[in-house]
């Protein structure tokens, strides 16, 4: 059987070996469950490092599981979230905040998938109308659903406003790794110095088996999320197996190897469509996707050889995600067969 | 370091060595997200085949998500579950299914975590009159949250008197695997031929790194399975790695291995325990648990050396569980520290 | 037509004639609309005063709609509320408050719809331990269910208790005057100084055409009942409706003249029914509803004549509720059906 | 004390005093409650005289109530409702369909508050992915928000095609007798004939003391309603007295006298608005309510004289809403304060 790396998700790959060893160093006798284990008491440590001050995180299944569990920890009943139009909690989770949180989210319409602190004024009207939900998060995604990437410089000015408006933010960091890389900064420097309250680290799309954390950068807010997680079906008994992972991920940087890879072969990607004429990259290439827009017929020719999504039917755009196993001869061979389509054209 | 067996739970335990191979033997390039992949296509043959009829498992991560997705697929806002007041829906899950479904869940007294089908007569005047919340679904669990195990003719019973009321019958089998080895039984003439609606088939409590499965044996419910099991926060991105393990549990038969293993140290736990005149076991011991009644320093002095959970304080009864890696020298020496005990007295 | 009095709730009545005209009264002109008007402002000194405290009454529609608006005010998603086996908000809203706030009732044996202090140390164990939904508030039901009524110092005691362990007492007050009347005692003295923190301030069932009060008497748990209320479809438009009744109800003794009416027609008939050896009465009469253990053949006979409930159908136990409207003459033409049953026979 | 009409909303107008009268008519000795009487039995008659067709209506208190009650009654958790941006349920219900439901509200955009049918098939691409929520209901508010209303024909079309795509259509008709009397039609033509499956039909906001009617067109649908009304908590223990007020409505026209004075009072407003240039109708005045957009300066005038809504501050849009009992002279005074105004400039 070949080995096949598609361009569909960074959920599509597997895991990387070092983090599935990991799972093998810690299988070992019992432990004690729900993460009263050695191996989670580590990750405190490891994660305050990463994160320059004291935090401690929780870990949960997967990412809707982690913006959820994040998000209605600080929220009441009739307070809502605002979101980018294209964010994952609004458009790709089944409706699981409002059924879990009972919340709203209040969307905002972007350019390229980030929000501006300016944007945030317009909710101020809505504050103390009973009639009206009360917006309590501001929630971004870092790197966004459209690849691209806030600056340091645009999540603290997003905080500020935020903290100003008297609301939260909360960052969901599935594809966090790529934009850390990206920005060429530490995990410190983008969320602990920016002011963000919540972040959602992912790992299943950088090389976990399975696994994400939340970290409650400000630490108050944490005061129920024991609760929460369990009540929210999203607490693992064997704990340790999500510990050891994040563990082995953040202190052999793994998150880092990782991210500059599937980055890397985005932009390798990017520059190899340069040559194509008919191809039109349409947002920034700041992490590991590329969105193009190409011809119908061509999107036709090439899922005959591999899977990726179309973004946008009727405008035809769509999106090649890199991931962490991602090789340049993957790509030079994706390349081969759009030469192929046009030659034969 | 020193290899350890707990009596707590068998969620304290590691992952069986050949169930974590076959996470080896799985990460192998990528494959189609959320269950769309070969190894979650095979398991709808290995689960058929171990039911004897046409069935489809729906992985989720855990416990609490199995039962909560299994029962809120079938229920509307308005109805109710039926359950024993020892049920883990309605005691150990932090008001999951009340949170998630809106639904109550109406408990039943019970002597050994057994109801019975007398029992759910006395919701029929429930039926039909809008201040009361209906009786939807009758959960039970198998084995039971006491060690207890219903005989198939009992699930028939119950299946038979829920439908005859208007009712479906839900099985949380966090430790059904212990249960199947405790009756000598098969899964098909425990749950196929009795009528069982959906079970809740574990497999964390046995063995598996995580993962279980909700299997609908009344196919036209799960028509909405897909829909709530995303909305829940239960689907799995990398799905095919929950198939690969349940595909090795049962095409291995590991399920009955490790049940065997525990079911059996149980028993010869149970039958060491006579010699002491002191400690008097309180439920039938039919799976792996043993419950006993046994004084507080008892209890005191053994938690110095292992872990394992005090049931009901005010009536001194503890919970000692026995795992698919229990061996007889832990037994043994769990033995030798009651004995050094009551010697020292 | 004739006029009919039953025997079957206290809302099968209609509108005290003098509350009828409040309506009239206050119907003039426009006024601004959700409780911005002079009405309800002219509310928050009524209620006041009678309370001998500042407190400020906010109005819903009825008595499910009171008691969970009151309880979901101050609930997060994984607490809970204590409640007598009997509570309306546990056998009778249809499931409500689970729905609304995601929120488990846990739920105690009681004699006679009256739990006591002492109980509540049960509960305890409960706190801190995730797996568990957290204790909040204990609901007790002023009068009870089964027409029985707590004295000040018992409610006292349990508000002590409560407290001690973290939570807040809350009252359904369906039939709160009912209460107050039969301790011949005041709101001040039954609800605030016994350390009450939330009452369902109850109208319908004592004359009113319409609406409930919740009154914080801890007043900072109020601050989220503006946006609970509205969440929760329970704020009127035309707000002054309600507040006009209820400022007459107060300032003029209403509920006071209406409850000392149902009170006695229910001692009246606990009277009548003494000579008849066959007819038990069951609990206390201490307010409005007589309960009555009789032969099936007379509530067969009985209800051919007028309306009332069948309370415990396979222990033959019926409820006769008197009203503010009941009239001796009622009870006597009862009781003359009772004697012209026993005739027959 | 001044009689005062303020051009704020038809819910801060009273009661019409023939309305108020049906309610002493009903006030008469006990009746069955939860709508188990004459009245309400009567009622049924009535609306399927109105409608053309056998309906049922169902009593609730207040108008969010009556949409959350419609729409929960036919949603699953992880279906959504497709409505305007301005929709009532959306903007002024503090979130109360997402949290009783658990569904999501997909919003379209639109220039008069009216939805076309070929919007609709944007939502076609979500169906059947597991990751979206799956649209089911359309809901329409006839009148709209912004005082406009849809011919019989396009409700048509936009019933037709929701049913082409597998959805229901509900009308918000908080101000539906203001629609039918502007489109010179009758509630058979444009609720019945046009394949609408569920009105919530307002009575309040049109001289009803409390009280609208969910009516199902599509009488399937109304297999759950009765315990759904009473889990929302909008179940009228003296249900009687909302039916007999929608009885006296509509035997005696008076949802048509009411409504026409309102449209009429609006149509002499936007007359007499059209003599100052500086004021500009921004919609179609086709109901009751005047949208115009007039300088900050003479909203601060004339809300010193009178109550009425900014509807869009930062384009200096004002609502001027005519009740059922607004009076020629009210508008000629107000015109009087604009001719001031301008005068002193």
């Amino acid at each position: 059987m070949e080995k096949k790396h598609y361009f569909a998700s960074d959920n599509y790959s597997g895991v990387d070996s070092e983090i599935l060893k990991s799972l093998e160093r810690c299988n070992f006798g019992h432990a004690d469950a729900y993460g009263y284990d050695s191996e989670t008491e580590k990750s405190e440590k490891v994660f305050s490092e990463l994160f320059g001050k004291k935090v401690k995180p929780f870990f949960v299944f997967n990412g809707t599981g982690s913006n959820v569990v994040a998000l209605s920890s600080v929220l009441n009943r009739f307070e809502s979230v605002i979101a980018s139009e294209h964010a994952h909690i609004h458009q790709d989770e089944c409706g699981a905040l409002e059924l879990i949180s009972g919340c709203k989210i209040l969307i905002l319409p972007t350019k390229n998938g980030k929000i501006s602190a300016q944007q945030l004024d317009s909710f101020n009207h809505y504050r103390g109308f009973e009639h009206n939900v009360q917006p309590k998060v501001v929630s971004i995604s870092q790197s966004t659903e459209l690849g691209t990437v806030y600056s340091n410089s645009e999540i603290k000015e997003l905080a500020d406003k935020a903290h100003s408006l008297g609301m939260y933010i909360h960052v969901d960091g599935a594809r966090v790794s790529n934009a850390v890389v990206s920005q060429n900064t530490t995990f410190k420097e983008m969320f602990s110095d920016t002011g963000v309250d919540i972040l959602s680290f992912g790992g299943t799309k950088n090389g976990l088996l399975f696994g994400e954390a939340v970290v409650f950068l400000n630490e108050e807010l944490s005061k129920n999320i024991l609760y929460v997680r369990k009540q929210s079906m999203q607490l693992f008994s064997k704990n340790r197996f999500i510990a050891s992972q994040f563990n082995e991920f953040i202190t052999k940087s793994i998150w880092k190897k990782n991210a500059e890879n599937s980055n890397r072969m985005a932009q390798y990607l990017k520059e190899k469509l340069k040559k194509f004429d008919e191809i039109e990259t349409v947002y920034s290439v700041d992490s590991n996707a590329v969105f193009a827009k190409v011809e119908p017929k061509l999107i036709e020719y090439l899922l005959e050889y591999t899977h990726f999504y179309i973004w946008n039917e009727s405008e035809s755009v769509v999106r090649w995600m890199c991931s962490f196993d991602t090789t340049k001869e993957d790509i030079d061979n994706f390349i081969f067969k759009i030469e192929e389509f046009y030659k034969k054209l």
